[in-house]
């Protein structure tokens, strides 16, 4: 079962990125949450905790772009902005204030010696990004402006995180929802 | 000159909470980025780590709250958002995008056990919420909005860090200022 072993070390890098950032993790920590066995780490990781944590990053960014598209084929960029809101709102709820972004755990973390891994994290933005801009323009926003707004979403959304965990108490959420439709409408 | 000592460490425990966020730093760094001698961390700071931290956030959010202050009490809500924003990215774009938010950088490092943190930075997100909430009152605006506007003003700003820092550019901020401005004039 060795690819379970890999699959679920890749899912307890993400949960525990999203809960502590990067400095706060290290492998063992990774083994006790995913119960891979120990050794296995480097046996599908030899790059060690920097090669887990790009592969984390992948798979997360990944996840949100799957669910920011499918909800943008069906309906508008309010609709996308407030199923990306959403999900996350109710994430938060459910662990206590507890698990954020794994993006922003990583980029707030880095020393200049880690900076290689702000290039998964700045691609994860990317690919959000571009899922909200054309939902904004098949909305009938100028190109231009629909980077800018789709800029100001995704701001938006980590930094309503940051409030939200800071305050134990969604109301950011609901705050940066309605604005931000508000804002998307004009 | 044990005040010295005592303020060299609160400044650089700012300037690396800034940089790595809390679970990213130790008292050792304090210490060599201070220049304080070993053993003073435990006089100014009985507390250790926790303490000290909890110091060096409060110094923070007073440094910007009197900044965004002086700024409110001679403009507008919308010019107090631009020295707000301004502010940070004249710091990343003077840092090599090495200095972000020290709020930010402990929220999201925090296990449950660490959770005291959580109230000096969720004073300081208030502190400057209460700021930016006054000015859009004294602009006209009425008091619930007021309240929503500078929690997404704040979001907003706070996730400008986090995009900026991982694409290493500050057109975020730029994107950002410009329709806060538009959302903050609807």
């Amino acid at each position: 079962m060795a690819s379970d072993s890999r699959e679920n070390m890749i899912r307890a890098t993400v949960d525990l990125l999203r809960e502590r950032g990067y400095e706060g993790i290290s492998l063992g920590d990774v083994l006790a949450r995913s119960g891979a066995p120990r050794g296995s780490i480097y046996h599908h990781f030899p790059g060690g905790k920097q090669e887990l944590v790009v592969e984390a990053l992948r798979r997360y960014a990944a996840g949100i772009r799957r669910r920011l598209t499918a909800v943008a084929e069906m309906g508008s960029a309010v609709d996308t902005v407030r199923a990306l809101v959403g999900a996350m709102r109710d994430g938060l709820r459910a662990s206590d204030y507890a698990v954020g972004c794994a993006v922003a755990g990583v980029v707030l973390d880095l020393t200049p010696a880690e900076a290689d891994l702000l290039l998964p994290a700045a691609d994860a933005l990317r690919e959000w990004h571009d899922v909200i801009s054309a939902a904004l323009v098949r909305d009938g926003v100028d190109r231009a402006r629909a980077r800018r707004l789709a800029t100001v979403v995704l701001a938006a959304f980590e930094g309503a995180i940051i409030l939200a965990r800071a305050e134990r108490d969604t109301a950011p959420f609901d705050a940066v929802e309605q604005e931000l439709a508000v804002l998307l409408m004009h």
